[in-house]
């Protein structure tokens, strides 16, 4: 038998991220046939079509290891985001460029800030390092009760001399709220006076799916020498199996990264695919459309439920169930997930009362409503 | 602009891993069409086909995340390999493993003991972290002037405290070397009995490729409670495109690195490759016996050019050509670049005289060896 193991002093009291439960495991615990995923804002409409036919092309050539460089990816986003390939880095999902982030820049007791109810994955990140997570409250607004305290975040980044890093979802998950990008410019250009040390990491997931310009987050990037920004292939590409996140910011930043990238970590087919879904604009079309018209269904009927919700800039919406219908998130997932439908519990963000409902087809959130109707009845006012 | 960037004091003198340079890079550069890449050990037979088939099929799911227990494939490889679920750990490729195993059970400060020589992926990790690397001179022997000395090793491990990790591959890359499992195991024992403490990081990825039993080191790692056995989707299977490693060892180790492990590290189609893979006995069987014969020509092809090798358990074989030619290991590298045969040089392992060929098709080997022929003449005696 081994001996008690040693573990390096942050790792014993981490929490792993709570994935979405996937279909296949739900099919398989609750024999069940038809399963509804909504719970992990994936792209319904399945990966960009030009992206698949890319990848097959690429099986036969598996065997080779990835290159390393993903000089033709790199290339491809240098074009169409308008960035030298050298402030870019690639990555094995946007969370591995967190993990880079955090490696590269810190030490164990430095330390990241962040609002409440940040997308957790980032928390996740400074935790095995050994960096503090400062959570800064929220400022609630008559919209959105979790909104992100730029003020008090700037002034914790001034106070605290070990601040590293600020984290900035826009807009968050599990909210889907955003903050205006003049807001965000102007904490940028205040923070990078007073503590010019300090890195912001904007994470823009949710690209391509928000009624802001596309452009937005990336022009700020452009125009502030302290931003990483963060894109992925996981949302409205729809390649969240194949695993491609993307940094950029400015060479200074990206340089040293690049030393604690691993060379292959990204796969071939990755690569390939996310090449050729960069140019399928048609495809990027149709699933910001889709989303935006369904998303509108899933407001009408939780208005129509008496269920308050926060409007979401992304692909999910975050539903108060517990006012609406007198039940937790996690009552209200395990009801659901009975009878066919993954929803996404998220007590993990201290949203107990909450559950996120990611935007799926038109048939999908139907059935998804009718099981809502037959469990959850409105609660008299 | 941004400010001079702080970084974590480790990662400033790192130098990165050098990856055999790529087809395409190769033909780009060069202007070249047919080029021989002989640099990275792959399988030079492809991908196996049951792997390509069941990605093939697995295609349009690409927008889902991947399952992040990997359930199907860890119930697979627990069938195949011996062992209980909960002991094996799925990477991004197998140095993801040695990461993991870095940052869950070492601090800045601890270190890892190795072998000079051996794969440099490890000594990465380990920097990465600011973890000292200790390495431990050769034992020369008759026919490998790059034995590994465990006893030394053992020694080493017992007087320095702050010791946490031994890193042993078998063969070891780039030599080629295998020590004689007996002696893996009595170091094993020894270690256990004196430093409990210490986990041996035991790297097989060329499994599949010696003449050894191919049970052996997995058979080792069942009976002993220090190790932490390295298995690789990258070598044999055809998959180093793929990204799939694999840590197998006790559940207390295990379960901590499963924390640090982001959860979707492994994509859709790498999961469904390697399942389908560690069924294509078929393939394997074919590769093995290709890799056997087409290394014995090299041997062969060595001997007669008077070019010293060291005979070798894995899919490639480490040549010293500074003897055999006359030339370095670089020179070799870049003459042979530019006639479209990709080789791999080792300056970075201190072996500046040596250069490291990959086990080819016949067709491939072929055409290096007369490319060989006609470039490095034989050496009057």
């Amino acid at each position: 038998m081994a001996p008690e193991v040693l573990l390096a002093p942050y790792i014993k009291t981490l929490s792993p991220y709570i994935p979405g439960k996937p279909i296949e495991e739900t099919q398989r615990e609750y024999g069940l046939r038809r399963v509804v995923k909504l719970a992990s804002n994936e792209n319904p409409l399945g990966p960009s079509p030009k992206a698949v036919a890319a990848m097959r092309r690429a099986l036969t050539s598996s065997h080779r290891y990835p290159d390393a460089n993903g000089f033709r990816l790199k290339e491809k986003i240098s074009r169409i985001w308008g960035i030298p390939t050298d402030e870019i880095i690639l990555a094995n999902g946007s969370n591995e460029v967190m993990d880079f982030a955090v490696r590269t820049f810190c030490v164990p007791g430095d330390e990241l800030i962040q609002g409440q109810t940040s997308f957790i994955a980032m928390r996740i990140c400074a935790q095995i390092q050994g960096v503090q997570v400062v959570e800064v409250p929220h400022a609630p607004q008559a919209e959105n009760p979790f909104s992100l305290d730029l003020d008090e975040m700037l002034k914790v980044a001034v106070r605290r001399p070990r601040a590293k890093l600020v984290y900035l979802p826009n807009p968050n998950n599990p909210t889907g709220a955003s903050i205006e990008i003049s807001r965000i410019s102007k904490f940028l250009s205040d923070l990078s006076a007073s503590r010019p040390d300090v890195l912001v990491i904007l994470d823009d997931a949710y690209w391509g799916y928000s009624n802001r310009k596309v452009s937005d987050l990336n022009a700020l990037r452009a125009r502030h020498g302290n931003v990483l920004l963060l894109r992925t292939f996981s949302k409205i590409f729809g390649l969240a199996g194949a695993r491609v996140g993307v940094g950029m910011g400015p060479r200074q930043y990206i340089e040293p990264m690049q030393k604690v990238r691993m060379p292959f970590n990204v796969g071939t087919l990755s690569l390939v695919g996310a090449e050729a879904a960069l140019s399928d604009l048609a495809f990027v079309k149709k699933a910001s459309k889709l989303n935006a018209i369904e998303r509108e269904k899933w407001y009408g009927f939780l208005a129509q439920q008496g269920v308050p919700y926060i409007p979401s800039d992304g692909n999910f919406v975050l539903a108060h169930v517990q006012r609406g219908c007198g039940k937790s998130g996690l009552e209200v997932f395990e009801l659901f997930l009975k009878l066919g439908v993954i929803l996404r519990p998220v007590a993990n963000y201290g949203l107990k009362e909450w559950i996120r409902i990611s935007v799926g087809l038109p048939q999908e959130n139907r059935f998804a409503m009718s099981v809502w109707k037959k469990q959850l009845p409105k609660k008299d006012p």
